[in-house]
């Protein structure tokens, strides 16, 4: 792809609870929705669990291949709470408390008539030079350096933060999308459809099949970053299935032999 | 960690409509359930688009490194399905029609009274020297080449593979676990719980925090593959939530001043 707009993404979701099941996570989905929305390609997902090494790994290979990187869980009060520590040594800078969040933190506290004890002040530590991601659900802030965006675990304050962060990106040119619902299943498509792809290399179409009971059907979803681009490919798909319920009703139609379908 | 018997695992989850937020994952958390429970430790969780390059380099670097590979999606019918040809390129072998799965399918087929298409018979492609995993839900199988188990995108699909597949593998030395409520926030036991970490290396301890929308708790969970480890930990995490009950309610106990927690 040579387009410069075109913005690709990588989550990295830190946690041991996810690996071991205890916690489903939630946040991989909301983040490749609100992604597709603002038109930045989410590439690639990876899962690792509390540790210094994988969390340092990923997030290199990451951050040097995709336009953003976005982390969500480990920067709670407690030990196995690392992020801000793994990214620090990612960017080869001290991780430090930051001042700026030990005062919101220290003053939510005093508020809330609560002791700002040192495993909360953990909470204020981030990469030296980094910049907030503001907290709006609970204080403790997330944070930006380079192109890697950290955020909370818990989906409430990973979802505020997020709007946030989103709402500074520079949107890229959006992936527009028609769903097109075809009565046959995946199984008597497919070579058609991989035809009709071929013939589209600009976009990207999936299949996704259904099953009512009865029998199988599919829904179409034709992607593309232009319109006409997308008409015409969503036209050949609409033109296969004309054709082949044309011939489930035993009437071939007249332009079928010479189209690109037969 | 020097344990033989210590089983560990990765997971390739494949799918663009996974990344695009269309569809939502099912089978990750499933699988980590599955595997904690036969005392594997599942490690590590990718998910990349349908593009045999992401796919052929995740697999590589994933079986490299663990004891298994799961994978999930791409085995369907239709030209997005490429991950039996991925797997093949990974392994450096010829991706065939399997003589096997193809009458499986086609006397299926048969039966049902359908068409047995080029598209349905992409479902029959698999490495040459690869065992299936049979498919109780729908019959298209899955397949297994060196410590890579690929497997259906569908859940009840996945799941039911996975059932198979579970019950071949030798069972890892199951991971033992104790939950211990705590009437304390992460930020009131941060500290002290850290340095029970540090005292039961061989231990993991997470903690779950919990918010019943007046005031924070913890769920604190201990993981060992020894009982008597696990147990001195948890007597360690209990101590500690006594102390700070006893010293909330102004009795300081008689031995905190002596214990690991003063």
């Amino acid at each position: 792809m040579t387009d410069a707009s075109l913005k690709t993404a990588a989550m990295l979701a830190i946690g041991d609870e996810l690996l071991s099941g205890r916690t489903k996570d939630k946040n991989i989905g909301h983040l490749a929705d609100v992604l597709t929305l603002a038109g930045i390609d989410l590439k690639e997902v990876r899962i690792v669990a509390d540790e210094e090494e994988s969390i340092v790994e990923a997030l290199d290979a990451l951050r040097a291949r995709y336009t953003y990187v976005f982390t969500s869980g480990g920067i709670g009060p407690t030990h196995d709470d690392i992020t801000a520590d793994a990214v620090s040594k990612a960017f080869g800078v001290p991780c430090r408390h930051d001042a700026e969040a030990m005062k919101l933190l220290g003053a939510m506290y005093e508020r809330r008539n609560m002791e700002f004890t040192e495993a909360r002040q953990r909470m204020a530590r981030m990469p030296e030079g980094a910049r907030h991601i503001p907290n709006p659900v609970s204080t403790a802030p997330g944070f930006v350096i380079g192109n890697v965006h950290v955020m909370a675990g818990v989906p409430q304050v990973f979802q505020a933060m997020l709007d946030h962060v989103v709402s500074t990106l520079p949107a890229g040119t959006r992936m527009l999308s028609r769903s097109i619902a075809c009565p046959f299943g995946e199984g008597d498509i497919g070579t058609l459809l991989g035809a009709i792809q071929k013939n589209h290399p600009e976009t990207s179409i999936g299949s996704y099949p259904q099953f009512d009971g009865k029998r199988f059907s599919t829904e179409l979803i034709v992607r593309a970053r232009d319109e006409a681009v997308l008409a015409a490919a969503a036209a050949d798909v609409e033109a296969m299935i004309s054709a082949l319920e044309a011939e489930r009703d035993g009437n071939r139609p007249r332009d079928l032999d010479t189209g690109e379908l037969a």
